[in-house]
């Protein structure tokens, strides 16, 4: 009997008959100290040949226990390189699951690169971008998920990215994922094994279980899915963009928050054209802020693209920044505006009326526009007054799109989503059809497919090769 | 009764009263990981409010052996910041000599921050740069030879300076410097012993065996002062002037050792005035070539100064490239040439003689010059002939000069040296001179003072701050 199960399954190589590799794991540069890899089968040859104790001893490596520091000399023959502490770990008790050693010496370069050259003349190569992480997830130390979240969380510059990338990393909607999955292999199973016996028109696979597991699968890959907008956002930097009619301080205010003179500032109308884009982070959240051609009708054809694009990008973004100048557009005038606005975007968008140039008129007029928008904040761009205000505002309107649940940072596992949950959809349509046993058998091997993808049960070289390759050395 | 040897030793601070202090031991940036150090009395408190086994569970230190690692999360109350590997040292077992954690996490700046916040909030203090060396000289886990040696480490970045770094890192001449100081300590408590029985002019201290000391101290003192001209010559690179007539091509062949075009090269003689300097590594040995004004009586005066600076460079630098076009000095000119630049410079200086634009001339011209200057060099700078040559001719005479005697590096060192030269000098004509007791004694505290600057036996806030703030941080 077939085992369909496995038939998904790419031959995962032999984990402990890769070569030995090195590589240095901290930043390249001068420091206290430096920190050398060496991973692999021959891990521990190479050690006893290049590591003595202090009194000059080598050590018996059979009888270390894993977890344990070691102090003493890296020599190259006779030739002392360093003095060095090095951390044991034992197979499969280790980063890659191999045998592995970690050099701790002093910082400098020179002393970097004769340990690497030792290793090498030992027998060790110097590893690829992400090789020691491709090794953990070949040798099966964590799914593929995980091992993007290493890189993920090396790269998190800010709160929400780190806090996305650990929960990720500590397993994430990739156990789910992984459960879910193996599930719809027992199902696979059992419509492969219909097709074995397709004359004699029996049902192993309970259709209406299946159903039941579809539906909650959909259930989960389309929450994954919408989180992925807040997830990318998170990562990217949530899109803000500040719009508003020409001449309303909206290169001011992109200027003052990012506390840089970083869009060209003028008072003739139609000064930016092109949209101006800078990322701040915000009480540990990244915002994308762009500065937007003013919203006129106008003849200058090089503005009116710029006015399409402000639509464009504001259809986009997370939150409008909606700007208005009081002593340009009245009440009325900006009730008007805003729905207009409004209506072009999208009712998707948050849009947040900001009431700038607040030194310029009375607090008369300032009540005015109080009464009428009561969600509205009231700066002077200018003066940058209240601008914490309205960076307070920004961070409690994300709040509400974000919370505690697991969110999809990675466009690939979108993408890969997005196809299990069209092949989940025809499956699900097939079994209501009453669609042939082959047939469903062929669109449940395409949803195992993909979400195999995900977790990396399913990869091809190039996958892996593509994923890692953006990795540093030496992780 | 005095214990004069106590005299010369400042009170060391209490080893283990040091508040805690914590610092990034990796060089700054992004790596696969990066090494934040912990030290101090506290370090240990501080770990387990911090640190939890994967399980969550907390780690009783009091339990934990030295030289072990811990997998587990670093956790802001709930909040987790990072999942780490802990290296946990017991004082006096560790660098600094006290409690000591190592937390080697992911290399994000992000999770780098946080961890050191977090271990701030809990009551440790963000480090000095070297103050950790600092606390392991103030410990007693190395003397102030070896502390200064850990920085000279780091930054070695050649094959010479890392070796005269990592052998005074391992002793070198501190520990004879102690050892001889310890014996004159001995003598220093028996003239002051003869002090207190003055009145009955007794003589505890043998002057036969003292100046048997003295003379053997005086004699490694020597030594050691004249290794640091090749040893600062080492760390700063051994200083190789070129210099000859105009126009014999000595721009071309600084270019040409450094691939580079450093200098200005042109037909007009006197192109270049001032010394023009760079360094260049050859065989793991550091060299500083300086290219010179060409050698000629000239009435322009910056020409004329130039001149004279080429002679004082010349004068102190280890080896002179005199440089010789062989179509503007026939043998017996370059020979009347030598002699007078020899002359001028002092015999103490290794004048080899290059024969420049050997593609200008006949062979039988080479020949000419190769018969009358054994030791001279043919080559062609234009053409970059035979530099190889050169090279390894420059690394053959520094190799006489090195060897594998014990180099003093440090210009504090030799400072002390000298002024320890002098007491010493004068102690022992004291000696010959049946100078009074006080006053040998005198002069003997003068010797232990400035021999325990060296190894700081001897120290002042200020020499170790002076020392120390040239460290990086984490060290």
């Amino acid at each position: 009997m077939k085992q369909p199960g496995n038939l998904y399954l790419c031959d995962m190589k032999n984990p402990l008959s890769g070569d030995t590799i090195c590589a240095l794991a901290t930043p390249a540069g001068i420091g206290a100290l430096a920190v050398i890899r060496l991973s692999g089968k021959d891990s521990f040859k190479i050690g006893a040949a290049v590591f003595k104790t202090r009194k000059g001893k080598s050590i018996e490596f059979d009888g270390i226990k894993g977890y344990t520091l070691h102090f003493g000399n890296l020599l190259n023959g006779v030739e002392l390189i360093d003095e060095v502490l090095m951390s044991v770990f034992r197979n499969p008790h280790s980063y890659t699951g191999e045998d592995l050693l970690e050099f701790s010496c002093h910082g400098s370069i020179f002393i970097q690169q004769q340990i690497l050259q030792l290793l090498v003349k030992q027998g060790a190569r110097l590893a690829e971008p992400g090789e020691f992480t491709q090794r953990a997830f070949l040798n099966g130390k964590m799914d593929l998920c995980q091992a993007e979240a290493v890189a993920d969380l090396i790269s998190s510059s800010h709160a929400t990215a780190h806090k996305a990338a650990l929960q990720q990393l500590r397993g994430g909607y990739g156990s789910l994922i992984a459960s879910l999955r193996s599930q719809l292999i027992d199902f696979a199973s059992l419509l492969e094994l219909e097709l074995d016996f397709a004359e004699e028109d029996v049902e192993f696979a309970n259709r209406d279980k299946l159903r039941e597991l579809i539906t909650t699968l959909l259930q989960e890959i389309r929450t994954l899915r919408e989180s992925f907008n807040v997830g990318n956002a998170m990562k990217e930097g949530i899109p803000i963009v500040i719009a508003g009619r020409p001449n309303t301080g909206k290169s001011t205010l992109l200027n003052a928050l990012l506390n840089d003179e970083r869009a060209i500032v003028s008072s003739i109308a139609g000064t930016t054209r092109d949209v101006i884009e800078d990322a701040l982070v915000i009480h540990g959240r990244k915002f994308r802020f762009m500065d937007t051609a003013g919203l006129r009708v106008s003849d200058d054809t090089i503005e009116q693209i710029g006015v399409e694009k402000t639509y464009a990008h504001a259809a986009r973004s997370t939150i409008c920044l909606y700007l208005c100048d009081p002593l340009q557009s009245s009440v009325p005038e900006l009730k008007h505006e805003l729905s207009n606005f409004q209506k072009r975007i999208g009712i998707e968008v948050k849009t947040i009326p900001v009431i700038n140039k607040i030194d310029a008129v009375t607090s008369s007029v300032i009540e005015e526009y109080r009464t009428e928008f009561s969600d509205a904040i009231f700066i002077s761009a200018k003066n940058q007054q209240h601008l914490d205000t309205l960076k307070d505002r920004l961070v409690g309107e994300v709040a509400i799109h974000s919370g505690d649940s697991m969110l999809v940072t990675n466009a690939r596992h979108a993408v890969a989503l997005a196809a299990a949950q069209e092949d989940l959809e025809r499956l699900l349509n097939g079994i209501d059809t009453s669609l042939s046993t082959d047939l469903l058998a062929f669109e449940c091997r395409q949803a195992l497919h993909h979400l195999g993808e995900i977790t990396g049960q399913i990869y091809t070289e190039d996958l892996l090769g593509n994923i890692f390759s953006k990795f540093c050395i030496g992780k």
